[in-house]
């Protein structure tokens, strides 16, 4: 039997701890997706307690609570930090299976030194002992990046955004690179309430007036250009579906002005303008080298009650179903056919649908920029063992899984860095069965390319960081 | 090599072994569902052979014999009891890997005291021999139950029924309890032949007039009443899918009238009223603490020739797929918006739900309840290996496993409680597995608490029994 | 650890490498569904060079050497053969998991007697080495087709085909039997371009005037009479899902001549159309005893670029999702509600539909011809070992697996027997794996007849070859 979490933790084969040991586990981390905030990065204040910094946003953990009925109270109320923590470890204990209970174990050993196994029973020990660490070595948001072997960090910004934090970051010389991302959601979503006053908003900061579909454009265009003069590389776009309804010009600008005038929409005018601006915005990402991520597949705010009380990214968000591969591909398409493709990595929050993405993105490869089109790595509810290997596997069958860009955190939480080794243990063991089965031959060169690419180095190249 | 179905059968890792032997074997069984008759159970007559108990009733076999060309004659023919058996034999042979193989072979083991391998050349030999062990052991419903150590049962039943074996089976003092579960179905089938004189038969049987909607709510909750004083305490629906149609009480009312009164109703009429009804009994179901059992995703009776010979469960239903996560997150919402969520437990035949069901049951987990929303085990066409590993696995991923309700039978035979033997098998085996590769720590207190829980405490606690 | 592709290739037990050798490696090959050309057969050319017989047709290989930023001219192009072959080598390596890896692999070493690893560095010595092999051996069609241990190709036919080098080969007394199938698809796909020009063309071929649903209906059936003289007993469908809209006779009609008198139809009509010539041609297979196949869940062209360059089969299809379970249980029990279903063999490209189409077959199980309704293997993305896996172990879960039909290359390439290799290997890995843990017994008569079944002796059987 293999001690829980020892050395060799998820690494089952000789293989595999060689190819984790020798090429994985000290590559840097190019975090190339993720929600943490550029001014905790850019203020550093010392964490207050364990709890804090491990609870106090974490809507996975808070889920898992729920599920073991712990009160809200102890959960987002105004329960004693103490008393979450052990609701916590109770939780946990029962949670077996979960990618949490791994997640938790690597972040006590690898952040706070506790290499037990926490439960009910040592939880008041446990919670001592990880605010005694945080008081000894001051632990902050720099200090946690710098200990995790960081190289890039690309937040999630709104093209509103002034990017302030991310210049005084930049300006204070921090060695890491903070990098936006652009993410212009709101000016995306027509339907929303608030979009309007967005759209006031983006005029403001882009000073700009915007009256009509060509004035948005324009706006969008010039914030395209600051994001890219500070640093910006990616753009993320969160959607419940890709969508593909054609729409020429004059209809996106009499749908635009429409919705300006305060007047409903309907669904298929939303499509439309949907798919004209997200056309619009890959080609502008195309022109600057940007990498277009596409996240879908998700419902958010379920739960009305808790969204009351909580608002948005409270535990209530749930996988979507019903994408539609021939949208994706008629998509797709719609940039390729005028040779207008950015580079594009495409997430999909229902496993289900990793088919028939491994599927279509094969047909936009263009024999240029290597991998261009990306199917994504395993994200969210699918950030565990079986469903990176599930993603991973489909990659493999349906691609070259060699030219995969790889990990990201996709989180708030300056621990989640172990979320890296995690991934690449997973990884090194993935393809160390392919070898030790005589799936894949022993060749150390080979193998050494393709773990230090996914790792690292395709990120690198990929990105052009 | 590891002997066939051996006393260590599915358990492949000494930890496992050992959490079966320690944990799972001795619980009893809580069969919270299943379609088991009270008046067989009641009547409790003995078998007249093998054949009858074995093949008379079961359309999964019957399934099987179709695919191996077998003549319908021999599967629910006048055939002779003998050659059925022996064509049963025949084609159990050439079903490697499918769970019939395993459960009959258990069920000989179990209840005949064959060990042996049922095949074409022995069958009239176990034939035989099943039928004298019939006759020594006095085989019956009643003698059943009480070897295979059960300790609740819940059948399925109609609003209309009068739970008369019921009462008679508590009246005797069987030590088994068999309560009655509350299914519908009928009154909510709005679109389907024979609804108004179902109505009728529901205006009989609770003494009151139903002439519009508010009738038949109060029908309805008198039944509710009823039941639930003959200690019923789950409730089961059938559904083609989850939907959600926001309906007003007066279309509802409108809806129902119209239906009474000959008229054919529209597809959104029968999505709005089935919302209203569904919205409706999940309150009442919350005021009494009953949970409430949704499964959905089959398609029934799909072959019409065989269906005219044979009726309904003749071995010819199918997965259905198309159900929307969007109208499962609104259907649940509704409930829980104003706190009248039950205890709900959620079932799709279509395996490429589970993983938004998951998601989903983890937005609406109230802090209170333990597991409050559950993903029912694997069922049907997914009760087997492969789907229940499935299931569990996605289940771990995405929520606490520990608080996991765990099996039932969903069965009509007398013999399938080694369906339970099989699940707890599989259980330990997948638990087992996660502890020998390190993935979860060697905790004797937590893993007896876990798989005691699954097998047996979970459940006795979830339903109150 | 095991050798990269040594004897025991996927063989992981003794049992597996016992069944493999004693009753899976020589059974002959029944390739039912492929789309070699009966021209190339008979012309019986020697190849070129390697890269004609293994890039210039293959798109499979395509879509990986774009994804690898691969210029056009080196995959499609006018770049030299040599560095063609090179630009896959550098591929190759970078593609593990991929079943490309294997089926290369195994082509270098059963027809070009490489036993090494095709990488970059000796790509020029593996080149030239297969082309001296080529010349020795005088490598062409029939010398593969010879060396393959092939007894049956069914290739894939137009209606309007005159089958004129199915007749050569045929009299020239080719020792292999290459029939047709008979792929309707153009007189199905009403709403395409051209498709009054092939009615045209229908129509002299058959010598007879099409006016109408009737005189097509006509048509068809003296085709398939035409086919079935010539030995045909496998009809092909391609179709994106499988549909079906009741249509009578006289709106079939009117469809058809709206159509041909160049009017566009609706999509519903399309649909009832389709629905209404698919349930005719049903009828007509299930007279002549023939095969009806149905391939669904497939989107072609989507690169509209690549299309206008290269034309169809460039490797710019993908899976399409969306296919009904409803719709495929109403098409089936269409046919069957008269007793008029043929041999009917379903692939969906989508594995997501794997579970609802295993679940539907069972239903339409006639009791008469054994595995009647068939679940086809794993088929183009899906053909590799968690493909092949994933397809077995629901068919064995839902149904009778020892009665499946087994493999079929739907190749274009004269390599792709080794395709047959790796199934039946992994084949007898599910088998051996099954065996060694208990979950079959090891009962050498069972295993050799589902072994041999699966392989040879089902689809001989059930084609009537």
């Amino acid at each position: 039997m293999k001690r829980f979490m020892d050395e060799d933790f998820l690494l089952s084969t000789e293989t595999a701890k060689k190819l984790y040991n020798d090429y994985a586990k000290d590559q840097p981390i190019i975090d190339y997706h993720c929600h943490l905030s550029p001014r905790e990065i850019y203020e550093d204040k010392e964490f207050k307690s364990v709890t804090e910094i491990w609870l106090s946003g974490d809507h996975y953990k808070w889920r898992l609570m729920r599920a073991n009925g712990i009160k809200e109270k102890y959960i987002t109320g105004d329960g004693d930090d103490r008393e979450k923590f052990k609701k916590w470890a109770e939780t946990l204990e029962l949670s077996i299976g979960n990618p949490l209970y791994h997640w938790s174990h690597l972040e006590l050993k690898r952040y706070f030194g506790f290499d037990g196994i926490l439960c009910a029973e040592n939880a008041d020990e446990v919670y001592d002992l990880c605010n005694k660490r945080i008081r000894e070595t001051g632990m902050s948001p720099k200090s946690l990046i710098r200990s995790s072997n960081v190289e890039v960090i690309c937040t999630t910004d709104d093209p509103a955004d002034t990017l302030m934090w991310h210049k005084k970051i930049r300006e204070e010389g921090f060695e890491v690179h903070v990098l936006p991302s652009f993410r212009p959601d709101k000016a995306i979503n027509i339907e929303n309430d608030g979009f309007t006053e967005y759209i006031d908003r983006l005029s403001e900061i882009s000073a700009l007036p915007i009256a009509n579909f060509d004035d948005l454009k324009k706006a969008l265009k010039k914030r395209i250009d600051f994001f890219d003069e500070n640093g910006c590389r990616v753009s993320d776009h969160g959607l419940p579906a890709v969508i593909f309804e054609k729409c020429m010009e004059n209809e996106a600008d009499d749908i635009f002005k429409k919705r300006l005038s305060g007047d409903k929409i309907t669904d298929l005018e939303k499509r439309k303008y949907q798919t004209a601006i997200l056309v619009f915005l890959g080609r502008e990402y195309h022109k600057k080298n940007w990498a277009m991520q596409l996240h879908f597949g998700v419902q958010r705010d379920l739960n009305k009650k808790i969204f009351k009380a909580l608002g948005a990214d409270a535990g209530i968000d749930a996988i979507l179903n019903g994408a539609s591969a021939y949208d994706l591909g008629r998509f797709l398409n719609a940039l390729a056919e005028t040779d207008e493709l950015p580079k594009t990595i495409i997430y999909s929050l229902n496993p289900g649908d990793n088919a028939f993405i491994d599927s279509c993105i094969g047909c936009f490869q263009d024999g240029v920029q290597i991998g261009k089109v990306q199917h994504g790595a395993a994200w969210w509810f699918n950030d565990h063992k079986a469903g990176m290997l599930e993603q991973m596997t489909g990659l493999a069958n349906m691609g070259v899984l060699g030219n995969f860009v790889g990990m990201l955190t996709d989180s708030r939480s300056f621990l989640s860095y172990t979320r890296h080794e995690y991934f690449r243990r997973i990884l090194c063991d993935m393809i160390g069965d392919m070898v030790e089965k005589g799936e894949y031959p022993a060749e150390e060169k080979s193998l050494k390319k393709i773990v230090e690419g996914i790792c690292y180095n395709n990120a690198k190249r990929y990105f052009g960081f």
